[in-house]
């Protein structure tokens, strides 16, 4: 599975050294939770310990606001997370809505599951039994309201089935995430760490819901794959409530910034979170490409001709550079 | 799953603070692969790429000596990956020879396969679809010549079966490996990283064996797994030849001070490898509590009243300290 933010392709293709590109790719925050100077060397050399794990965990519960009587996992990311719900969720058919992140839909395929694509999570399948959605969803944005999805979750839950909520990008999105809102409804909820916190590297991610389900994934992962060093600055910067108020204002106003200046240069934002922009124009593939030999990557679709997606640029020079970038390709297409 | 080196509940019943403890309770090398100051901040920041995969497992395959034939797949840590394997491998009757490495049981057992336990490798049973063993042995060293493995992964591979070999302290044993001695057979070899780099917090395991194996691991794992750090520190220290030269040496001679040091205090050691050394008492678990109380942490097997394992004390300092409390613990004994 190949994703966004993999500079090695880019730079086969269009030359440069890593450090040239400007990597507009990914939804991952640009602006990074500092790297604590005084990391423990234990963190590195020992075993991960018990109390660590259950620091990180509370931390995560606080912050996520998961409701007691749901289970909380950690994992070394959200996509190992997806990867294993295909092995553990109860047979029967599996719908998604589409288009979306496309790890769901490769997992369930993989592991013989293909599941239904719906365009809209209200055309829910009579047969059902897993249903699975991205909330913000990944590229367009589009958010289910926290009702809707509860209705949704009790008519599975009444048939034994499961509804998955992929919240990767709900951190930017005060009020969008359905944790707190759940009672006993079968949801499980993903909740990625590094986009937000800008830290995709040290892998770390979060799996909400029933306890037979966070049980099962816990036995598997064993507690032991997350590393000493997300245990250690996943604790810390998910307590630092300072930190994120501040950053989900500040990615607020970049966003903002950045669909300004893509609309002065003709291409219209119809869609997106504060970590991306999804915009339209007949030819994205040409687009993204000229950028492309500018070195600034981009993310297309294949399944969307005219979509283009931009992550946050990080700062003044950054912006300039894809506005004058923008400016010139024009003139390729 | 509880492991060896997790203070948190020694010190919940002995008091001390995390620093003040002499931790012998695992066979992690104390003496780490130096942490680079100029880890760059991609490593943090970025999802991994898949050039540093490739740079990782290629410097493994070497450092591993992993036929071309085979294939290698890298995981935040065996345990996640012995974990899989009851997954993956083909359905029938598990052995394992025992006593051993809890988890080897726990992860068959957990999946409803509990494995027959053999006290040697050479009494095969006839329907056993699945033979582990960990060699050398844990904890208590026992070698298995790799004449005889090649003959039972050959027997089983007749019978569509599998031989997995968990080498976690095989790089201390020069020429243990059976890794490049494997041609067609069906083996699957487990090697960790953490322990002999000393980083254990970085979790970074792998997995040989043939190719329709590891590629269910490496999709289900998705590759992403990985922290950038586990990614740019395991490749340096893979490809640090030098140094795990002068480490070699270097355990091996350590570990002759702590034997001749376990002898003058009356321990008589009949097994182990260069990272610990298992000795047996009549009151094991005496001696264990009374070395407790003074803050050293050793491990105690339930199956096994009679043996205690220490790992390597690293410094002549934290040499002196267990003499000292050795001398002292006995007069409570």
């Amino acid at each position: 599975m190949e994703h966004g933010g993999d500079l090695t392709l880019a730079i086969e293709r269009f030359g440069g050294m890593q450090d040239s590109w400007l990597d507009l790719s990914t939804g991952i925050n640009p602006h990074s939770y500092p790297i604590p100077q005084d990391i423990s060397l234990k963190s590195w050399t020992a075993l991960p310990t018990k109390g660590a794990e259950e620091r990180l965990i509370s931390a995560a519960r606080h912050v996520y606001r998961v409701p007691d009587n749901l289970g909380l996992v950690a994992a070394p990311g959200t996509q190992l997370l997806l990867s294993l719900l295909p092995l553990i969720l109860p047979e029967g058919p599996v719908a998604l809505t589409s288009p979306t992140y496309s790890s769901h839909k490769a997992a369930w395929t993989r592991e013989g599951r293909a599941p239904v694509e719906l365009s809209s999570i209200y055309a829910l399948p009579a047969d059902a039994k897993v249903v699975l959605l991205v909330n913000p969803n990944n590229p367009d944005g589009q958010l289910i309201d926290v009702k809707s999805l509860l209705e949704i979750a009790r008519t599975l839950t009444e048939r034994g089935g499961y509804l998955v909520v992929d919240e990767a990008f709900a951190d930017v999105i005060p009020g969008a995430s359905l944790l707190s809102h759940i009672s006993n409804e079968n949801v499980l909820v993903l909740r990625s760490f590094g986009k937000y916190f800008g830290l995709a590297g040290l892998r770390l991610g979060f799996l909400a819901g029933p306890h037979a389900i966070t049980r099962r994934v816990s036995d598997l992962l064993e507690c032991w794959c997350l590393s000493g060093l997300a245990l250690e600055i996943g604790t810390r910067a998910l307590r630092d409530k300072n930190w994120q108020d501040q950053m989900t204002r500040q990615l607020i106003e970049e966003m903002a910034d950045l669909t300004v200046l893509l609309s002065q240069r003709e291409l219209s934002v119809f869609g997106g979170t504060p970590l991306y922009a999804l915009a339209g124009l007949r030819n994205a593939k040409g687009l993204h490409e000229a950028l492309a030999r500018r070195h600034i990557w981009t993310r297309i679709f294949d399944y969307a001709p005219t979509w283009i997606r931009f992550g946050l640029p990080g700062s003044p020079e950054n912006l300039e550079r894809l506005s004058d970038a923008l400016a010139d390709a024009k003139k390729e297409l």
